[in-house]
């Protein structure tokens, strides 16, 4: 365990070329629906449309000029794989982006557009294509969370919470692998311990939850959920530790009050994230997280990764 | 022409009980799509979801207790109407709003909601009813944009927009009666002359551009456009000598690019606000507006009265 404060702060110069200090929203409107002082930290405002991109860019500005001209590579058919493509393309370094077979063509020509090559395979496989290329080429393999770099990067993000507004009381954080709750986890206690930071997770993949009451890493059965980015069967071992010290506590939500979130954040927020984005507010609105009136609440907005025919699903949605 | 920026001044602490310091939200990520610094009045994340409330608290926050306790009326099925029931309600008011039948019942239902009264009659009828039943009742009329107090409640969004980045370069304004630019002009080159402010009106009702023209207001035919919130064919004749002495130029805006700024800003600036407010970022879409790398403009988000259902028309639009 390496990681600290003071990395945090060294990765938030590293990054500060290449990413956007995204806007702390005060959103006074929402707060008779959520019952406190509502902040959106607008990662969805970030220059790729997610947190991914600070991860990347800390790893892949940490490269040598050698490793750098022997190229990069990343499987992700999502905000990672479009990050590490963006930071490339800015810093003249050839990326491979190992994508499934069934990924939309959408996002396979967005990935090519930003100049990196695309390789598709059987999503089972991904993995293994990604470090057999990362091989072949005496590559660097960019992951996506479970990577101290990566959630130094990751983590300052909390860095400019506090900045940003430094009496927020509590910040609730949406998880998949744990490196974004990992990093900000870090920050925020190394800032300021009074500040609660709560995770907030599909109630179908509860892989934090079932981890931190076993003591340990522990994989959950994979289940659908319709927080697509938020698809981690394990916690990463790289991050847990982290995670087990720092945060108070896991909510996990339940998909029925995800998509509440989603609209209200979308209807009365005016805000277009993406559905797993909404899952910390899924947490107020089922109840899991005890909000006060006066509470400054942070909740940390991922991504905007949503396109607007995915919103059909919100017709019969009741707020 | 009585309204000054102490006025404003005045108004905004009026105001500030009631309303919400909305956020000016650095965008960065738009700054490439549109060739300047993107910064976003976001009006839309007003209590009532527009710029209205300002005007509406300012207006009714002035009457006097006999005047409160006789009631207050307006014309509007939109975001005006919400405004003045909400803060009727607010201030233990009796309001009455006049709507026309063609409002949609869930625009009826929400005023109703705020404990108003709603009476319904023909589209063309309906400024004649609200002045028989201010009469009937010796209650308050309080218009949408014609009327100094009412400026001056709008213009406090320019006093806000200053005091969050006093290095804006540039403000374009939405604009339909002019009570909104009327104010904020006022504002902001009370505050700061060398800060330039342009209204964005429909290229279908150019009444402003036609007024200034001809050197007084004219009123333009009525036609459609897809800015439903900017109708007015005519300049109010309180808010035509602000807008003649202190704005810097008019852009009319085809509703071919009103669509892609409002795409754009849903998208990728991942705002849903309602279609007349992109109406500011079609303006530089439609290459009107001539702003440079290096400008720091502020696009006034107006409102976000918009539905999931309005959406459909915007998947044939590309950026």
């Amino acid at each position: 365990m390496s990681l600290t404060l003071e990395k945090i702060f060294e990765a938030k110069n590293r990054i500060a070329p290449y990413t956007t200090r995204t806007p702390l929203i005060r959103l006074e409107k929402l707060d008779e629906y959520l019952g406190c002082q509502v902040y959106l930290k607008a990662e969805c405002m970030q220059i790729t449309g997610a947190f991914k991109l600070r991860g990347a860019v800390n790893k892949i500005r940490m490269l040598t000029p050698e490793q750098l001209s022997c190229g990069i590579v990343a499987a992700s058919s999502g905000n990672h794989g479009k990050a590490v493509a963006y930071t490339a393309k800015k810093l003249g370094a050839k990326a491979t982006i190992v994508m499934p077979y069934t990924a939309p063509a959408i996002k396979v020509n967005a990935i090519k557009e930003l100049g990196a090559e695309v390789v598709q395979c059987e999503t089972s496989e991904r993995f293994d294509v990604a470090e057999r290329i990362c091989g072949e080429k005496n590559a660097t393999m960019v992951p996506p969370y479970n990577d101290e770099e990566i959630m130094a990067g990751q983590g300052t993000a909390g860095i400019e919470i506090l900045e940003q507004c430094p009496e927020i009381d509590t910040i609730i954080v949406p998880v998949s692998g744990g490196g974004l709750i990992g990093g900000v986890s870090t920050a925020v206690k190394g800032m300021d311990n009074s500040v609660k930071v709560y995770g907030a997770e599909p109630a179908a993949l509860p892989r934090y939850s079932a981890s931190l009451a076993a003591g340990k890493p522990v994989k959950v059965e994979q289940k659908k959920s319709i927080a697509d980015a938020l698809v981690s069967q394990m916690p990463g071992d790289q991050c847990y530790p982290y995670v087990a010290a720092n945060v108070d506590g896991f909510f996990d939500v339940e998909d029925e009050y995800l998509l509440k979130a989603w609209k209200l954040l979308l209807t009365e927020g005016k805000i277009f994230c993406e559905p797993s984005s909404a899952i910390t507010v899924g947490a107020v609105l089922q109840g899991l997280a005890k909000v006060k009136k006066d509470e400054k609440v942070c909740f940390l907005i991922s991504g905007g990764s949503a396109g607007l025919d995915q919103l059909k699903v919100l017709e019969d949605v009741t707020i």
